[in-house]
């Protein structure tokens, strides 16, 4: 074979990594091309592409979730990637409806020379996070890579947890609201801030929080007027209603001045040319939720440390079917999706 | 700090993710510091250093375990990466007495520029072995990391079954008896000679294959009188009985003359100066039964195509608690417990 007919040969790239449309291409094309029928017709399996799967045993739904994480660096402001790794794994559970959970596995990789100390204060990080999120690792695996083969760490967590009623991405029908907890942005931004040693720094911190709790509240405050979750972690707010809109077949009319947006945020994001709406969070949920259920879940919501700053943003319209509107004050526009993250090794 | 006291710091050595009682001793150090405590009196958690972690939910266990594959080449003789992660997961539940598989998650970690045919050929490999072990992929997640930042390829695989009994890794008494089902030494010697180029690649191959079907087997053949399983991977069958005799608090002794090994093997191994003993398998298992069960788990294990070459290869002994004795046929001594697997990046 000549030089240029290997060049020529499909080459995975970073944008495939990147949680927006190449990654979703790429899972579809090659991921689920031989995937098996679902067991039982109530499951949720990995055709479904939402955050994790739902698996029926007779009397209740296992879900089952995983998410491997290569953040760099792996110290952050507001955290690291323990802590990040479990709260992934948590929500991922939580965005199912799962908010018990019933075990975590964490799969250790390591570079030869990685310093035993941050080894150990990365531990300390997930039993914290752990102890936030009620939950418990029950198993683990540690693999050790040579010199150069790998970066430093590279976690990976799967969870299990029981649920009777699995909630999911899809589902939401005109007139439907759609809340998100809190403010964005604030872990992308870190981020960006630490891995270029950015002034701005000081003042941006991750949010990175297991809201397992806080979905508790809302599930609990909502009932069945909870109609989907997601987070919006690659991608951002946006990537996550686009997949939301796409899946339910609405369209959903975003008011700008709605969506809550820290002030360093705002400012870093202005300055670097960067929209807060594509930035990953690590915190937040988008919970949509039938109108006569917004004020009730809101008020929960509110109520929880985590979610003070929680906001109805968005209402779900029969235009414009699978698109975003964004409605700035000024004007409508649509909000373009998200072709990859905007830098990678985010989560 | 002076350059010397960083340099005293402590750190990772490939050691630490050999399988041996290196890695045990990171875990127990690292890892298990601040495990919380079992929810049910009946789990079996991380502190029990299992295959996996059995979690009972009122009626029944969910068994979850997880496994991280680094293996280099990705593509070797008998296998590769992808039908060796499906299958380590498994096996893993397999050994924990849960033979049928709710299902598996799967993690991917590519490093930019990896070639699409490559991954879409692991991940057939991936489909095929879940078809052999009548188990599915549910979820999964995708990364990618720059150039240079992780070697190819990395795949984490999760699994989840129920059960309604578990079978541990100790409990052995004096008298039982140790079946091995089959050969020992493919995988780690196919693994090496595929690295190195060694001329006699030709005639080796990894054992690597799903043995939930083969367990089922004996399970069903031996019932209560199967008492411990485990796989000999990483350390070889010597880091399996080592562990088990350890657990159990009894001395194993292992007759040489007993273990089947490949004629292939056997002269790789004289060649390279190593003890297939140390070596790993990943499609073999270490079953401890009653001695009055032996003859029928053996039969039944026989009966299987991937268990024609069982064999009872020891028994439990109220001596030496503890150790594993090898009695060559000439003589009697004591089996060395592997420090750390032969050669990194294995499995």
């Amino acid at each position: 074979m000549s030089t240029l007919a290997i060049e020529a040969r499909e080459r995975i790239t970073l944008r495939h990594g990147s949680g927006g449309r190449a990654m979703r291409a790429l899972i579809e094309d090659v991921f689920l091309q031989r995937v098996e029928a679902n067991a039982s017709p109530q499951d949720v399996g990995p055709e479904a592409m939402d955050d994790g799967a739902a698996l029926w045993i007779g009397d209740r739904w296992i879900v089952v979730t995983t998410d491997s994480h290569v953040v760099h660096p792996v110290f952050f402001p507001g955290g690291d990637i323990g802590r990040l790794s479990i709260c992934g794994t948590v929500n991922d559970l939580a965005m199912m409806g799962a908010t018990e959970v019933l075990g975590l596995t964490c799969g250790v990789i390591l570079e030869e020379g990685f310093l035993r100390e941050d080894l150990e204060r990365i531990q300390a990080s997930m039993a914290e996070a752990c102890r936030e999120a009620g939950a418990r690792i029950v198993t683990g695996d540690t693999k050790v890579m040579g010199r150069g083969e790998i970066d430093g760490i590279v976690l990976n967590t799967a969870g299990v947890a029981a649920t009777g009623r699995v909630v999911r991405d899809c589902g939401l029908s005109v007139g439907d609201r759609i809340i998100v907890t809190g403010a964005v942005g604030d872990h992308g931004l870190a981020i960006l801030a630490a891995r270029h040693g950015l002034k701005l720094e000081g003042d941006l911190a991750s949010d990175v929080a297991p809201i397992n709790g806080l979905v508790r509240a809302a599930l609990s405050a909502g009932g069945d007027g909870v109609i989907a979750m997601k987070d919006p972690t690659r991608g951002g707010l946006s990537s996550a209603l686009h997949e939301m809109a796409q899946k339910s077949g609405v369209g959903i009319v975003l008011e700008e001045v709605a969506v809550p947006v820290h002030e360093p945020v705002r400012a870093a994001a202005d300055l670097l040319g960067i929209d807060p709406l594509h930035v990953a969070n690590e915190g937040k949920a988008v919970i949509g939720v039938r109108a006569d259920a917004a004020d009730a879940v809101l008020e929960a919501l509110r109520a929880h440390p985590l979610g003070r700053e929680a906001a109805i943003v968005a209402r779900c319209i029969a235009e414009r079917p699978g698109n975003v509107i964004l409605d700035t004050g000024f004007g409508k526009r649509l909000l373009s999706e998200p072709e990859g993250e905007l830098l990678p090794r985010i989560c």
